[in-house]
This record gives C-alpha cells, structure tokens and sequence, in this order.
C-alpha cells in the first residue's frame, strides 16, 4: 500500500510565513498615488488596510511568524492534503508524476482564508470593528466573511449586482457566516450613489465595488478595507499553502521539476511557489515555474509592465505591475477569479527576472481538462483551477514525449460546488472561447 | 500546540469492514417475498444485487477482508479527518469534548461512496456493465456516478422528477461524472409507462424510481440495481469510518461516552457506531448510542416493528424494520435525505436490544444548531448532519449541567454546499416545522 495522500500532523503545520522581498537585489517598485505619482507611505496605507498587514507588505525578513491565535484558526483546516493524481497519470500513460495540492478542503472551498484569517486578526487587534471588502462570484466575500465569524470582526461585503442576482448560493454562504452583503453599486455610498446617477440600471462592476468598500474603510476609524490578492502581504499569507507542500514533497521523498497555479491576480499561484523561491533564486535549482491564465484575459503573457491603477474607479494606489489597461473589461469566462487586468507586483518581478513563464489556455480546453480530472481523481474543479490541470496535463504528456520522469506539482485553488452551471454551460456545448490580444 | 485535526496516515486505512452480526444471538429476521412471505434465498436476491453484496449481507465474518483496488480507491479521500469542535465547546461553554467525523470531504461530500465504491467494485468484477439506482436530492446518485469513473461502470440514475427540475446543481455532477440520469418517472421503462399513464404530470417519489431502476436490473443480465441504505451490506462497508474514528479516537487518547448520527435509513449512523459494538454488547462498556431523527419523520421513535416493503412500489422484498408504512409520504423538509419510512434491519435489532436510543427534533432547531456551528467551526452542513449537530449540541449542555467530562462524537455526514436554498429559507424565516405522530 503507496500513499496516495501526504497528510501532515497539525504540530508540522508551518508556524511562518515565507517572505520573498529579501531574494530580490532591488526593491519592488513602491505603491505611488495617482495623481501625484509620489510614492505612498505605509503609514497612510495603514488608513486603509490593517497596519500589520502594511508592516508585512514591506518587511524585509524571510520568515515572518505566524501569531498563536492565527495557527489555531489555521487548525480549522490546515494542513491541507497533497494528493498524487496517481489515476491521472495512468490515464496520460506518463512516465511523471502528477501532485496537486488540495485547496478546496477549506470551509468556504479555496485558498482564499489564508489571507482573510491573519487580515482579519490584525484588523481586531488594532481594535477594527468593521471589515469591508468587494466580491465578484463570492469566493472571495465568503473567505472574508468565515474568517469574521472567529475573530468577531464584522464583514461588509459589496457584491457586484449582476452576481448578487445570478450567483445566489455564495450568497447564502456569505450569509450563513454573519456577512452583510449590499449590492453594488448601492445608495449607501457617496460613490455607490454616483454610479447608480450615471446609470440607474448598471450591473456593477468590481472597480466600483471597490470604490465603495475603501470609501468607507475612509470614512471611519473602526473601518478598514481588506484585499483578496495581489499585494505582497496576501502572497505572503497564502505562502503557508506552499510550505506545506515542501514539506510534504519531501516527506514523499520528491523535488519538483515544474511548479503550476492559475493566475488572476497571484495569490494561489505566488502562495505554492514563493517557498521554493531560495532553492531557484539562491540554490540554481531547475525549476519550471508556470502561470496560467485564460487567453480571454492574458495579463502577464500580453499584457504591459506599467504602474496602473489597482481599480477601474482610480481610486485606489498605483502598483507596478503587467496589466492590460485598468478599465479593460474581460469577456464574461466562467473563470471569474482570473479577470483581473493586472498582476500582483511580485510576480512582476519574478517575470522579469526570467523565473516565471505565462501560458494561456481558451476556457473550452480548461473544462475538457477538468472533466479529464473529474474522470480519474474524482474531485470536481473550480473554473480557476481548471487552467491550472490543463497545464499539468500538457506537461505531463511532454515529459511522456520525451520520456522523462518529471515531478509536477500544481496548485488545486478550488473545488467546483458552486460552479456547477459553468459546467452545464460546457456539456451543452454553450462554452465561447475568447482570444484577446494586447 | 494542540492537534484540532487528528488525521491518520493512509498506511493506515483499515483493511477490512467490521460486520456486527455475528454479535446477535439470534440471526436477524430475513428478508422475505412480498405475496408469499417466504423468505427470500440470498441466489434470487443476486438477481438484482451483486452477488458479492449479497454475501457480504448474510455473512458472519466479523471483518470482511476489503479488496486491495477498493482499498485504492479509497485512497482519493480516506482517511478523513476527525476534528476536535474546540470552538463550538468553548461557545458553549461544556466540560464535554466534542468530536466530528467529518465525511464531507469527500469527491461528492457525504458517506455515500463508502458503500458505492465496493458496489461498483463487485459489480465490475462480476462482469456487470450498467448499474441502475435512484435518488432523490441527488446525493446517492452522484455518489454513485462517481464510483462509476474509478471503475468503468455505466451508471443510470432515476431522479425524481421534481428533484431533477428544482435541483439542478446535483443534476450537473452526476453528468459531469458521466452518469446518466433519467427524471422519473419515465417512459423507458415498464413501470414508468405506468406511472404515467396513471397521472402524466406526476411530480415522482423514491418509490417510483426504485421501481424503474430495479425493472431494468431484472430485465438484464449485466445490469445490476445498487442501493445506498438500509441493507446489512451497505451499513456494513459504512463501518470504515467508524473504524478511522476509533482508530483516531485513539490516538487522541479518549474513549466516547456518547455516539450520535442522523437516521434516515441508518448508513451513516451505522457505519459510525458498528465497530463500537464489540465494546458495548461484549466489553460492557457504557456508551449512549443516539439516532437523530427528523420530526417529520420519526421512524424510529414512532414506527412500528413489523416486515414492510423497502419501497412505495412494492415491487422489493419485505425487511423486519421500524416503519411509519412504505406509503407513509413525509412532509417535504430540506433533510431529504432523513425522509425514509423505515430503518436498517441491524439498527431495528440494536433498538430491541436496548442499545440504541431513537431522538427526534424538528427542523427549525437543526438549522439553528448548524449556524452555530457554522459560526464557530467554520463548516456548513447538509440538513441531515445539523440533526446530529444538534443533539450534540444538547448533550455538550447536559454535560455542563451535570459538570461531566463527557466525550461527545458524531458523525459529520456531509456537506451543505448543495443545500444553499435551505439555509436561505431557514435565515427567512420561511422554515416550517412538522410532527408526525405515528
């Protein structure tokens, strides 16, 4: 009897965070403002966001300590398992072995409390009342919202109108852990009442969700603002999902050749590989590190390194990052997790610096991978996660091709539970591709 | 550091099911025909089961050895983990541990594979093409469909019609795990004919769809019918997640005074309390064995001990259980898995015995007991599992009361991402409460 599973006991459970920023010979490029195109200082970031969290996103240690209260909350559900896609592979008949690291076994089924849990934390401790923060399909407002239940944080979420009428079960979710959730845009922001002057009947769009989320984390001292991505503090959370799987590789007694996460802003993507980081950036190790995205939606493989606004309503810093324009609008993929227009200031580096390479796949090909998955390892993949298995698989069958027994680890970010019309949508041959060129 | 999560190691897995009927001094009573009241020899009853199954039914093995590819296929998600409720124990403020086993986490998110992936095993080995069923909700039937995959068996699931119109999302992962389902009643088959001859625009019942898919089991050779309750084989390959439990109950040093788990037809409730059988009825040990019922559906706190059909139909043999009558029509609550006439043979014996204490709540109050449970350890259950959650609930506060270390375990069936209208109507307040006296 092989393990198929690498369980790790809770007392193996990481007990920091891996921090990037000290590989890099030159500092990341500072938020600026908009306007001035003067640096911003963390202290007046702090206004927005938790002050810990803006202490994390310029710390220069490697490791940063996870506090005793997050470790425990952590325990809900980490470690996560490591499973080898061992049926998979004899479906591919591929001489390499397939890891994916399970995600999905979290409560609200991602990634996503990785972050929300230490942001939400922080937010108490500084004495935070009120959490707000903007969703799309949910994933996110309902990480956030889990998180609020353990430390008693309250959490206000602004939910993109046209989602908050056609994704009702996120919804639910939301508000099965205490989450308020207000359409957006909404009468009950200065913003909100704006857009809804400029067009009464709009659906939204997560540019003013955010707008309304930061006005009012601006408004109120108890209030903050917390973001699901793309900052180096979230990337630097999500790193425990990576460290895990170090450890968990190593207790399988295995190195990965190829390492692979889907890409909408990188924070799934940047927790599995940022850990491995010392090994290729000061140990020369060979290791293929692989962004996904979905060709509708091409950031990091057509888009520009530029400051750009992190929102479509420009109100929030400008970060350096490659971005295909703040007010380029994706075509409506299952994969809403992945429309995002620019990408975490991290990975930008990481591009740069010849360690990451991008690779975008059209949605039809994501769900074809899956339902190859669901066929063989069972688990039924969240839209995101789909982009990352189409890559495993394609990777898996060159080293088929070139015979070579290459270990291939990819990040599962979520599970499918809620995506089913997507689903649907595909086995009723509905699906569109969409190729967008830069 | 203290472990939340006790997991097992997959080197681990139990290598056998544990069988409780060579525990009884008196066999249980057989199943018999319907017209004649014969019993029914175990070679007609592999007309329609696997003839594995079958053997597995009336066996006095006290542990049935579990073939190496079953073992295998477990793998994809056993063991599952045993969490520590440390949470919801604080919010309540007990002496009590409470444990849960937390069978969610599996592909399809309940119990139900541990018995579908055997089924499917034997009936693969036996040379059987198609598996039929029924289901309901759509739990069973995706169960099934799943276990499909791993062992390249057709499965055709009758849904019923009301089901398959308002609860598209189960629809899609049995589709997605490549079962095909077929809304009944149908016109593919004799008795479906039937049926809607009867009344076309019939919304269906369980009994219907039982009806078809055993129709199609007699009609063929290589096709099978495979059900997910009730009999002795299914409760008995349930039994590996009692075994875990143990096994992990173990490691965490403490022994179980109070055993708790949801009955509709018993598979879960028995798979998590039969290995502790041996303790109670051989070693004298004093654990209160409770079964959680709906108020809508008390069958066994209400029903009458006799032999009555499985099904509405009467088409199936008669089994020696505690029904409500096999035409008994629940109220429509969201526990749809809990709506069930009858009980398992080996939990109506249990019951005579005086090991077994029947409870019945209704549904308001379940729902309540998940979001508190919801609101400390994170997870959302299915409706069935918040009356287990519930009892537990009430036993961790009589323990306070009578300040009595006590150790409390239920098992935590499944998951409640497919059940999201459910909460939406309990958070409205549109839940109602039904009691049926039998």
């Amino acid at each position: 009897m092989t393990n198929k599973m690498i369980n790790l006991d809770q007392t193996e459970l990481p007990k920091s965070w891996f921090n990037p920023l000290p590989l890099f010979d030159e500092p990341l490029p500072p938020p600026i403002d908009g306007i001035s195109k003067d640096p911003i200082p963390p202290e007046d970031l702090a206004k927005i966001f938790p002050k810990r969290s803006i202490e994390v996103e310029v710390s220069q240690e490697r490791r940063i300590d996870i506090p005793e209260e997050v470790s425990e909350a952590y325990k809900i559900w980490r470690p996560t398992p490591l499973i080898r896609a061992t049926n998979l592979e004899r479906e591919l008949d591929t001489p390499a072995k397939i890891y994916f690291k399970y995600e999905g076994a979290s409560p609200p089924g991602s990634h996503k409390p990785n972050t929300a849990l230490p942001q939400t934390y922080y937010a108490k401790q500084e004495g935070t009342k009120t959490l707000t923060t903007e969703t799309g399909a949910g994933q996110w407002g309902s990480a956030l919202s889990f998180t609020g239940t353990q430390f008693d944080v309250n959490v206000k979420v602004f939910m993109v109108r046209v989602s908050y009428d056609q994704k009702p079960y996120r919804k639910s979710m939301i508000q099965s852990w205490d989450g308020e959730i207000v359409p957006s845009p909404s009468d009950t922001t200065k913003a909100g009442r704006t857009f809804l002057e400029q067009d009464p009947d709009t659906d939204g769009t997560l540019g003013m969700a955010i707008s309304e989320a930061v006005e009012l984390a601006l408004e109120s001292d108890d209030t903050k603002y917390s973001l699901g991505s793309v900052l180096n503090h979230v990337l630097i959370h999500q790193s425990i999902l990576g460290l895990e799987t170090k450890d968990q590789l190593e207790k399988a007694g295995v190195k990965p050749d190829v390492l692979i996460g889907c890409v909408g802003g990188g924070s799934n993507f940047g927790g599995l590989i940022l850990p491995f980081l010392e090994d290729v950036i000061e140990g020369g190790e060979d290791i293929d590190v692989i962004a996904v995205e979905p060709t509708a939606c091409p950031t990091l493989s057509k888009g520009d390194e530029r400051y750009d606004y992190a929102d479509s309503g420009e109100i929030t810093p400008m970060l350096n990052m490659y971005t295909l324009g703040h007010n380029f609008v994706p075509a409506g993929i299952h994969a809403g997790g992945l429309r995002y227009h620019g990408t975490a200031p991290i990975l930008t580096r990481l591009k740069d610096l010849g360690y990451l390479k991008a690779r975008a796949y059209p949605q039809t090909d994501t769900f074809e991978a899956a339902m190859q998955f669901a066929n063989t390892e069972a688990y039924i993949p969240a839209p995101e996660t789909s982009h990352a298995i189409k890559a495993a698989i394609d990777e898996a069958l060159k080293a088929k091709e070139e015979n070579e027994e290459k270990t291939i680890v990819f990040n599962y970010s979520g599970h499918g539970n809620f995506d089913m019309s997507a689903y649907d949508a595909y086995l009723s041959g509905e699906l569109e591709d969409v190729y967008h060129e830069a």
